[in-house]
C-alpha cells in the first residue's frame, strides 16, 4: 500500500522538474515550497501527509504521554480524589504541546465504591472474583444473600416468571465475543446497563452478570443504568463458569454479597481545551476527541489515556510542523465520560451556539492497536475530503469502510447537531481483554499502535483543518 | 500399547483352553476361576487389573466425590471453620465406600489470612493484584510502606547490598516456567518459601513476590517460611508486569501493603483413616493418601480435593471387587499438608514401630490431569514387582520413568524411614494455573483425566496388595 504512494509523490515530483523524492523520513519544505510557488498544492499536501505520518512513526511521545497521565495521576473517576490532578495534567500537557489551553466548568457525577465482597455460601462455597457495576446502589450497610437465578440473556430474564426471580439474586450469564470490531461490546454491553433494574423490576434483590469482557481472568466494571433498583455485580469470566458449573450440578447456589457503593452530590470538573488557532479560519474548528476521566481501577491507560495520547500528539504534529493549518485545530479531554458523557454533554450545550462553525469531529477511544479502517459521516459536499482522506490512510493500512461513521461518545450531542464525524477504527480484538479492570494498566499499551493511531489522527486533523471544502451537516439518523 | 495386554490375555487364556477373552469391558470372574482352579494366576492378575481399569473408566465416582467435597464443604485451610466439617466429610465417604474407618488427632498450625490490601502509591498508582503468603506474619494492624527494589531471584537478593535494601520493599520478579513434570514449580517455589525471610535479614520491611505459577491472571498463595522476619504477598503476573514496567520506566515505585494475617495457636484437628482389611496379610499395609486440608481461596477441588478423589475411587474400586486383596489397602487423607505437613509428620510419629509393616506408600496431590509416567523406589527385591506393574500401567498410557520416585509431601518421613513408594506422575502443565488460587475450583476438573488416575492408583494399590512379594526398604536418599 505505501509504495503507491512513493510513485505519486515521485511522478508529481518528476512532472515538476523536481529531483526524485527520497522515501523515508522526510523534512517539511514542502508548505514553504508552496507558498514559494515552487511546488503544486497537490504535492505539498502529500509531502505533508507524508511527514507527519513519518514524525508520528518516530516518535515515542504518545506513549511518553500515557505513561505520564498513568504514572503522575493514575485511576480518576470523576468526581473522585484524582480529578483535579487529571485536569492539571491535562492543562500542562496540552501546553507544553503548544496548544491555548483553557477549562470549562462541568458539573459530574460522583459515586464511590466502597468496599466489596462477593461470596457463594453454604454449598460450593467461595469467594467470587467480582466488582460492583459503575454507579450500581451499595447494599445499605449489610450484605444481601440470595439463591441464584441462572439466565443466558436478558431476553430470557425478561420472560421469566417473577415468581421465580422474587427474594432471588440473578445472574445473567451472557458471553461476549472477541471481535475486531468491537461488535462483541455492543452486543454484550446492553446487559451490564439493564441487568439490575431489570431484575430488580421482577422483584430480585440483585443481579450478578458475567463481565462484559473477553478475557476469563478479571472482573470488568463499567456503567450500569444510574438508580437501578438493586444492586449489580460483574463476575470474572472464571467465576462465571464456576458459579455455573455449580447450579448444572447441584441445582442450587447462594451468594451473599456487600457493597459499599455510595452516590454522592455532583462534583465540580472540567472539560479541558487546547487550540491550535487556524491561520486563515481561526472560528472553524476541526475537534478531536478523548475522555481524561477513567474508572477507579487499574490506571485508565487504555481507556482512555491512550486516547487522550493519541489526540494529544496528532495536535503536537500538527503544531510541530511549524505552519498551523487553515482551521483550527482543536483538542478536548472531556469530563466523565465513564458514567454518562457529562462532559461531552455539556460541552455540547455550552457550544450549540456556534455548532455550524464545527468542521468535524474525531474521538479516541479504542485503547492502542493499530487502526485497520476509516469511515465517515457528513454532507454530500465531503465526500472529495472523504475521498482524499482515505488515499492518505491507505498507506498506514487503514480502509476505507462502507459503514457510515457514528462518533464516539462525546460526540453524540454534537454529531446530533449535524457536525460531521470520521471514525478511525481501532483493532478491538483485545482491548476487551483489560478495558475496565485492574489490568487496564501500562503493559498493556502497544507502543507501534498508538503512533500509527496518532499518525492517522494528524493526517485526518491536518487535513480536514488546511482544506477550505465545506464538509456540510452530518443527517440526522434515525436509529431503529 | 493396548493391544499388547490383549494378545497376553488371548495367548494365556488359548493356553489354558478357554475361548478367546473379548476385550472391554470385562466382568470380574478371574478371582474366582482362579480359586476354583480354571485359570493361571497370570491370567487372573491380568483379568483383575483389565476389569478394575474397565470400572475406572465407566465410574463417575472420582468426579462425584470432588464435587461433593468441594460443594459440601469448600475451602478447608488448616484448623479453620472448615476443619471439623472435611473430617466429617472424609468419615462418610470413606464409610461410604465400604472402608473402616478411625481419625487420629493432630495439632495443626493455625494462621488467619485476614483483610489484605497491596498498592502501588504515588507515581503510577493502582491497586495490585495480590495475596499474601500462607503463613505470613501481618502488618501489624497499619500499613506498612516502602520503595521498591526489584531483584530477579533470590540470589540476586542475596548479593544486594543490604545498605540498597534497609527499608525498602523487595520484589522477587522470576517467573516459573510451564513443564509437564512440575520441575518448574520445584525451581521457582523457593522464591515463595524464602523471599520473606531473606529480604528481612537484608532489612527490608517487606517482601513481594510474582506468583509462582503458570497464568498470568491470578495471584498465588502458599507457604512462606514460618516466622519469617517481614510480610510476605504475591503478585498476579499481570500485576507483577506493571510494577516491573514502572520500575523499568519511572525507576522508582513505591508500595503501600497491609495484612491482617495472623498466627493463633495450634488447632485440633485429624487424620481420616479408612482400610480394606486384607484377607491373608492384614497387618501388611499397601498405602494411599491425599491431603484433606486446602489453602483458604477457591474450593481445594485440584488441591487435593483431586487427590482425595483418586484415592477414594482407587480404594472403592478394589472394594468393589468383592474380594479383598491379601494385604490391607489403606487411605489416610491428612491434616494441615499446606502449612507443613503437620498431618504427614504426625502420621510417621504414630506409625514409628509398625513402619516396617507398610510394603509402599502412594500419594496423589498433582490435580486432575492424565498420568504420563510411573517411577518407583524401594528395595532391590521389588524389581519384579515394579516390571510387573509397569507393564499394566502401559495400557493407560502411562510410562516407566528413569528417574527415582520421591513420594508425595504427607510421606516424606515414611521414605526416610525406608518405606517404598510409587509415584505416579500426572501432567501439571496446565496445574499451576490454579494451583493457590481464587480459580482452584471444580469447574477446572479434568473428568477424563481423574478416571485415568484413579485406573491407575486402583491397578498399583490392587497388584502391591495382592501379591506377596516383598518390596524391601528404600534406601536413604542423600540428597545433595
Amino acid at each position: 500500500m505505501r509504495l503507491s504512494i512513493f510513485v505519486a509523490v515521485f511522478a508529481a515530483a518528476a512532472c515538476a522538474g523536481a529531483p526524485p523524492a527520497s522515501p523515508l523520513p522526510r523534512a517539511l519544505p514542502s508548505l514553504e515550497a508552496i507558498d514559494a510557488g515552487v511546488a503544486t498544492p497537490r504535492v505539498a499536501e502529500v509531502d505533508a501527509v507524508l511527514a507527519l505520518q513519518s514524525a508520528a512513526a518516530a516518535s515515542p511521545r504518545a506513549e511518553e504521554i500515557v505513561r505520564s497521565l498513568t504514572t503522575e495521576v493514575g485511576a480518576r473517576i470523576a468526581g473522585g480524589p484524582k480529578d483535579a490532578a487529571a485536569i492539571a495534567w491535562a492543562k500542562r500537557t496540552l501546553e507544553n504541546v503548544g496548544l491555548k489551553v483553557h477549562t470549562e466548568a462541568v458539573k459530574v457525577p460522583h459515586w464511590e465504591r466502597g468496599d466489596e465482597s462477593v461470596e457463594i455460601i453454604g454449598g460450593g462455597a467461595q469467594k467470587l472474583h467480582a466488582i460492583g457495576l459503575g454507579g450500581t446502589v451499595g447494599t445499605g450497610g449489610k450484605p444481601i444473600e440470595g439463591d441464584v437465578v441462572e439466565v443466558p440473556s436478558l431476553a430470557a430474564l425478561s420472560a421469566l416468571d417473577a415468581a421465580k426471580v422474587r427474594g432471588k439474586i440473578v445472574f445473567v450469564n451472557a458471553p461476549m465475543r472477541r471481535t475486531r470490531d468491537g461488535a462483541g461490546y455492543a452486543e454484550g454491553v446492553g446487559v451490564r446497563f439493564e441487568a439490575p433494574e431489570r431484575a430488580g423490576e421482577k422483584g430480585a434483590v440483585a443481579a450478578v452478570i458475567r463481565s462484559v469482557g473477553t478475557d476469563r481472568a478479571m472482573p470488568h466494571t463499567g456503567s450500569t443504568r444510574r438508580k437501578a433498583k438493586v444492586p449489580g455485580v460483574a463476575l470474572s469470566g472464571e467465576s462465571a463458569d464456576a458459579l455455573h458449573d455449580l447450579l448444572a450440578t447441584q441445582k442450587h447456589a447462594r451468594i451473599k454479597l456487600a457493597l459499599g457503593a455510595r452516590w454522592l452530590l455532583p462534583a465540580d470538573s472540567a472539560n479541558v481545551v487546547g487550540d491550535l488557532i487556524g491561520r486563515e479560519r481561526p472560528d472553524e474548528i476541526v475537534l478531536m476527541g478523548a475522555h481524561l476521566d477513567s474508572w477507579d481501577v487499574g490506571q485508565g491507560a487504555l481507556d482512555d489515556g491512550a486516547g487522550c495520547a493519541i489526540v494529544i500528539e496528532a495536535a503536537r504534529l500538527i503544531a510541530a510542523a511549524g505552519r498551523p493549518p487553515k482551521r483550527t485545530v482543536r483538542v478536548v479531554l472531556f469530563a466523565a465520560e465513564e458514567p454518562g458523557i457529562a462532559g461531552g454533554d455539556a460541552y455540547a450545550a455550552l457550544h450549540a451556539p456556534e455548532v455550524g462553525k464545527y468542521v468535524v469531529a474525531m474521538e479516541a477511544d479504542s485503547g492502542t492497536s493499530k487502526a485497520y479502517g476509516v469511515r465517515f459521516l457528513g454532507g454530500p459536499s465531503a465526500d472529495a475530503s472523504w475521498d482524499a482522506l482515505a488515499a492518505r490512510l491507505a498507506p498506514l493500512g487503514i480502509a476505507r469502510l462502507d459503514s457510515r461513521a457514528s462518533g464516539g461518545g462525546d460526540f453524540q450531542e454534537l454529531v446530533t447537531r449535524g457536525v460531521p464525524v470520521v471514525d478511525l477504527r481501532q483493532d478491538e480484538a483485545l482491548y476487551f481483554d483489560v478495558h475496565h479492570t485492574e489490568n487496564d494498566t501500562m503493559d498493556h499499551i502497544d507502543p507501534a499502535g498508538l503512533r500509527q493511531v496518532a499518525a492517522a489522527y494528524a493526517t485526518a486533523a491536518w487535513m480536514l483543518a488546511e482544506t477550505d471544502a465545506d464538509l456540510g451537516r452530518a443527517p440526522v439518523i434515525k436509529e431503529k
